[in-house]
């Protein structure tokens, strides 16, 4: 038989910390820790190969693993001198889930099983304490009916049957918080817990210890596939094959009076990846009360004062994982009766900056080397160390205060519930989650907004650990805030603030402001630019950006863009003063009239481009030639309209119809690109003088340039031959006039399935390809992006498609394609030059594919720049192991 | 030197009707009736090859050819016992184009060149006819000053300046006839003529013969590339490369006076194909005046009457050549004093009926084997042998009646001009073109009608011969009309009829009628079955149909369908008593409402099915399950919308609203085909339900049933995975009830390039492949066919593209998808069935591509069958030429 079970307890461990795969994150590192020595209540592990079996239905996990979960259990039990269902000694245990790869609070948990109406008397009677027992048995009660049973609230959002008679209860006796009520309190409530199971499900809870403990463990591995595990992993790009395990564990209590306690610790900062011991701990309490943010819990420093044994221990035990694991740790501990226990340690999630401080500080601490910093680098997250902060010279009103859990500045309307901050995000709304507390069914909402501010909780609450996972500010624990989510208003003091209200929320101070903070760009540590220092030693990929001015080009080079892969003309003609003339041009009726409007135009954008030079130096700038349809010039409301008529001389009626006439159906598909240019040559051709003239301008200020004209949208061969000699006449007779030698490249976007199938062809007219992946997705797959979102997220989340092909570039499909265009393109020419200007070019997963596929350079947003950096040295790296 | 002129003469030819592509056709058949000892003036002919030459204007043509032209100018002044330039026994010559394609008028011709003030003298001495002479020089001069020096009319459509001086002259002189003017009033004419050259292109009219020469070859060569020559030759699919060659022969005049004629005959009827000669003559004029319809000109058999003995020969010289040519000939002849010239043969053009019926009656005559009748078709023009022809009981009032130029049923509104007919015909309407007679300016007018009716010339005038080669109706030498193009109307006795009238002509009758003429169905000739019989034989294609209604099934049927390839369900939908509930469905918000209002359908689409099926009796159906985004079946006007939120018991804005949220940016790249099912699985349970009840009841009432359900739209393997069972599910329940056993095949449309690219995961759910190539043209290529007329002309026109990729499947781009997708298809089923249900499916080039690529079947619309029949065994005939 299989071995679907592996022990720990007692300094022997049957798996250890290699094995995650197979015992999950949890349960692996539970071994390693016991054979390390480290306390870790004894118990065992279930492993993930019987999840898919379990979730299936058609496995009796009992017949299967029952002999092997009786040893087992039998094992601990002797560790623990107790017995399972034993009424004088009873042994209790946790079930836990725990998969390969952390998701936290995703899954169920059950705590205190193997209570009874007989053991809680026999836990009374050993504890000496009848309210510790039936507080354990209520949880547990509840617990179990809740995540076994299926008793719930009927709506998300509400409190659960048993939350309500728990209210009821203390209203009943006259008090208000939980620890006033007595043993005979809890017990009646226990009864009335039994009750509200039987009426809603129409089944006993069960008595049986062993039923208990198969009833979790058969939930627990069923939580895999509830809605919000799935989601996570969705979000997460977590394979959904790989399974939870499940860990039955002693149970060891925080919560049995004032020597005890339970917390939450990092060995670094999360937040911000300084060193020193983090964390927070509740005195007299269960695990669960520090992360569901009910109780706000006490920083970890206070522990030494109450006891300074336990911490110790627990500071030695800290350092000793972290050296041990090579990274930040996350651990949970508890202490039962001044005795500490290891519940779980685990790489500690970490915000961006922290991610990057402690992955070069541990280089220096010499725990690790460069190439493994660089390894560890989640290029995604480079995104928040660069966002901007809030500028300290124009802070609107401070509000309120709490406690800074996740960096960074967050601006938006405030929504007080999940659903509708996703309702209000699809609409194009900004928002900010204002919640007492956040559970793991806030998930969907907290990824809807921009930021999370909550009024309880505390640094390693469910909303700060999820936001700081996610990269969102975040400030827990502030508690001038009274939230009524019934109004859908929250008071400060003696102002209220509706749903829709602006705030901003400073992540890294706590700060909490009425209305919209200045920004102002962030400030890098040195820790940044010591690791792109490694970054750039080991990437072949050359890193450009997507820039349409000066202001973006100079952000973009800060983040160390080497040139710039994408300027699109379009965008510097939506300035007010500038749309008017292309107005004009477009509804010209003659060659003539609009050739004069257009060249309104050249004077602007000879400056436009003269700027860009300036600030590119020399850099490789790559100008692609109007591209969008024409219409989307052209004004809608009635005040432009008039505007335009009268400007035009023209009635509104016919500037109208105009208007009407150039609507296209499929405006993805229309008139655009290199299309208007063969119908109206003199756009490209004055927009070739604007560049040629800007160039020779620079030169004779002594500014260094390197052009790249780029024509987009082609899809016949021919519209590159026709269309490069038109550009290169205009170019070079203003060259020749200025008798300025400059070499330049005509090449262009390829982001048609066609341009790919005859980019051989293309490439006889073309000096470079420019892979334009946002519309080659669009058209490979027939998806356009304005409309995906009906039905698009239905795709992700029911597992049609693994990733939003607009996010992460599709291989199989448009990758193939690219493949074709490059192999056609360099057996044409050798040395063509090929890069991607797609979003795609700044994401993670697509950059390696470009360094695959013997790209020269990838071009992205400029925030995206060192996320794309990143990502070509990891891709070098693997490379360099795959070679191996 | 390369040898670049070829003479013919007295018997003896350089060249022969082999080298076409060498001498154009003219010049081809020209030497090759010299070596039958056909009588054909002395010439020489000048290859296509100084074609390029001449036309790219670098060469000079004197110094290349100088020397080659004077010797071959000798020897015809030899023959012809004259000399070029001789003042007392001139030598006038023709300069005419000849391609190697026939492009009839399209490019230039200059007659009786030689002529000066002094040769005129000469040829008045010569022939004794003063008047004879000087009519000869006015032509020349005037054609000379149109075609070799530009004096043209200013606007398109206008009389000529020369024209205008004719005109002006004979009012002056007080005739009406040109034929009333004196010797004396021509000279004075051309005196006119040649100040009006002088004053409008600064340059006298050459008097010197070598020069004229020059000038003409070169403006001759210089046609190739004109207007009208570029255009007809997109229209035809005739590659610009091949250029034309120049005949420069001897002149014969058939105006020398009554024992004087020139003529055009075929040597069978090219309207129906009915053997027998059949032609036209004029009595003592030029060529150019019975092409130009100015003249109406006489029954060729009345030739017979005025000179027997020409009329003898004429009609062995034609039974001679077309035995000789083994196919109908189109002959020019001119009588000199009696004598019969040959100026021309040609494969005579044709009407499809014409063409279906030589080509039988030759094999039965013996002169070609059925393989060579096969491959004569163009398969294009069957369509005009199938269309309906004017309904005997329902014909409205007969107006008037011309000659039967080309056959078929023509409805229209009448338009006057062709820029008139292209402007009506591209917002939509249906136009008939009406003029006195058309030239080669009127061809974009001619193809934007779809019909043509004149005033003047005959059956072998320019528009019957254009419309005949264009298929479409046209009844010329209409004698009772009076036609004002001003005014923008046209009288027929006292009715008067306008600019956009409806007017019906029959081409088979020469029948015109007030307003619209019923239709019946084409009786078609026994010889097309026979041809069909042999085609059947050869080709190895399947060919479908595409057909959405039991009635266009029985018409595919009729015209040999071995099946349906492509039945869209959603036209069903359209019917108003359906819509009403398919509308329900959209705005439902409920699963259960949406499946209640969707239920409705079910009973109706179950009976449709039913009728398809009894209509096939066993042979393939394919079945499309629904498409088009939903927001296709909405309502548009205020009146629908009203009536939509009655029955469904909404608001009219609520109605509206959600009207507009399902409005897409990009409908073609939108929520459609399976991922409305993804959304909605009902919409294709409830097809699914429908399809397998009625195929159920079919065999029930001992029809057979033989189903094939296709899914669309798909673009990711996994759509197919989801949605394989989902419908199989519902149809084996349905079946198993019904204790019925039917095998079906579950398949699905290839229509994005994507499903081409991972085709080999898609076939491991799908029993067939159906490649729409409309869509996969608009996606391949990023091009819109709702947007594509903006620019798309542009690009045929300027020859950025050869064809239309909505016409000829593009072999390139979309073929090589089509390649990859068969490829990876067949890869993992061996046997999967592969067709094609686009529009290409009916379009000759694509059949034989399919064929190529080992398709199945090709599916087309009904009338288009015989098409796809004829090009299926074309293909295969080629095919094997290939692998001899």
């Amino acid at each position: 038989m299989p071995r679907y079970v592996y022990r720990f307890g007692a300094g022997e461990a049957d798996g250890n910390a290699g094995q995650k795969g197979l015992l999950g994150g949890k349960g692996a590192n539970l071994a390693e820790m016991t054979a390390l020595g480290i306390p870790v209540p004894p118990g065992f592990t279930i492993t993930t190969e019987v999840c898919a079996l379990a979730v299936d239905g058609e496995t009796d996990l009992r017949t299967l693993l029952g002999s092997q979960v009786d040893a087992a259990l039998e094992r601990i039990a002797e560790l623990s001198e107790s017995a399972f269902g034993d009424r004088n000694n009873p042994l209790l245990v946790s079930v836990r889930s725990g998969a390969p790869v952390s998701m936290p609070g995703m899954m169920d948990t059950v705590l205190n099983l193997g209570l009874n109406d007989e053991t809680v008397q026999g836990l009374a009677e050993q504890t000496g304490d009848g309210r510790f027992a039936y507080d354990c048995y209520r949880r547990f009660v509840a617990m179990y009916g809740e995540v076994v049973m299926g008793v719930r609230a009927e709506t998300d959002g509400d409190e659960s049957p048993f939350a309500v008679l728990l209210s009821d209860k203390k209203s009943e006796v006259g008090v208000t918080d939980d620890s006033d009520l007595s043993a005979d309190d809890l017990r009646s409530l226990v009864t009335a817990f039994k009750i509200e199971i039987l009426k809603r499900v129409e089944q006993p809870f069960p008595e049986d210890p062993m039923a208990q403990l198969w009833g979790a463990v058969r939930s627990v591995f069923g939580s895999w596939q509830n809605k919000r595990a799935v989601f996570y992993r969705r979000m997460h790009g977590i394979d959904s094959k790989v399974g939870t395990a499940v860990n039955i564990q002693t149970m060891v209590f925080g919560n049995m009076g004032g020597d005890c306690a339970t917390g939450v610790a990092f060995t670094r900062n999360p937040a911000t990846g300084h060193s020193g011991f983090f964390g927070e701990f509740l005195l007299n309490a269960q695990g669960e009360d520090v992360v569901a943010g009910v109780r706000t819990p006490e920083n970890i420093a206070k522990l030494g004062e109450c006891m300074p044994e336990a911490y110790e221990e627990l500071l030695t035990v800290a350092e000793r994982l972290e050296r041990h694991f090579g990274d930040m740790q996350d651990l949970e501990f508890t202490i039962q009766r001044e005795r500490l226990w290891l519940l779980q340690t685990r790489t500690g999630k970490r915000s961006g900056a922290a991610m990057v401080k402690v992955a070069v500080d541990m280089v220096a601490e010499g725990y690790i080397d460069e190439r493994t910093a660089i390894a560890r680098m989640d290029p995604a997250k480079l995104d928040e160390v660069l966002h901007p902060t809030i500028d300290p010279e124009s802070k609107p009103p401070l509000i309120a205060k709490g406690l800074p859990a996740s960096p960074g500045a967050a601006i938006g309307r405030i929504v007080f519930g999940a659903d509708e901050a996703e309702a209000w995000a699809a609409r194009g709304e900004t928002v900010l989650l204002v919640r007492n507390d956040t559970s793991p069914e806030d998930i969907h909402g907290m990824k809807a907004a921009t930021g999370v501010l909550t009024a309880r909780g505390g640094m390693t609450s469910h909303a700060a650990v999820v936001a700081r996972g996610m990269g969102k500010p975040c400030v827990t624990a502030c508690r001038a805030l009274a939230i009524d989510p019934a109004k859908k208003e929250m008071r400060i003091d003696e102002r209220c603030f509706s749903l829709g209200d602006l705030i901003t929320i400073d992540g890294a101070t706590g700060e909490v402001f009425a209305g919209r903070a200045g920004l102002v760009p962030a400030s890098i540590g040195d820790e940044f630019g010591t690791l792109m220092g490694w970054v750039d030693e080991v990437r072949r990929l050359k890193v450009r950006t997507n820039a349409d001015s000066a202001i973006d080009a100079r952000t973009a080079i800060a983040f160390g863009a080497e040139g710039i892969g994408l300027c699109r003309t379009e965008h510097m003609f939506f300035a007010p003063e500038r749309i008017l003339a292309i107005r004009q041009m477009i509804l010209a009726q003659s060659l003539e009239s609009r050739r004069e409007a257009f060249a309104q135009i050249l004077p602007m954008q000879r400056e436009d481009f003269k700027d860009i030079f300036r600030v590119m130096q020399g850099m490789p700038v790559t100008v692609r030639l109007l591209d969008p349809p024409l219409h989307e010039f052209l004004p809608h409301t009635d005040a432009e309209i008039a505007e335009l008529a009268k400007a035009s001389g023209r009635t509104t009626t016919n500037v109208k119809r105009m208007i009407t006439d150039l609507a296209e159906v499929n405006p993805m598909l229309g008139h655009r690109g290199c299309r208007l240019a063969v119908s109206w040559p003199e756009v490209y051709e004055v927009q070739a003088r604007a560049l040629a003239e800007a160039a020779v301008a620079s030169l004779a200020d002594g500014v260094p340039v390197q052009l790249e004209i780029m024509i987009p949208f082609v899809s016949v061969p021919r519209e590159l031959e026709a269309l490069r000699p038109l550009i290169c006449d205009v170019v070079d007779v203003v060259l020749e006039a200025a008798e300025v030698e400059l070499p330049y490249l005509v090449g262009t976007m390829i982001e048609l399935p066609r341009a790919c199938l005859v980019a051989g062809d293309i490439a006889e007219h073309a000096d470079f390809f420019s892979f334009g992946t946002n519309d080659l997705t669009q058209t490979t797959y027939g998806l356009s992006r304005d409309d995906a979102g009906r039905f698009l997220p239905d795709y992700l989340e029911r597992g049609l498609l693994d990733d939003d092909p607009f996010v992460r570039l599709d291989r199989e499909g448009v990758g193939a394609l690219i493949r074709v265009g490059v192999e056609q393109g360099r057996a044409v020419k050798t040395k063509l030059k090929v890069g991607i200007c797609g979003e795609h070019g700044g994401e993670a997963s697509s950059v390696e594919f470009c360094h695959r596929e013997g790209f020269d350079y990838v071009s992205c947003s400029p925030f995206r720049v060192p996320i794309a950096r990143v990502a070509a040295a990891q891709a070098a790296l693997r490379g360099e192991a795959r070679s191996k």
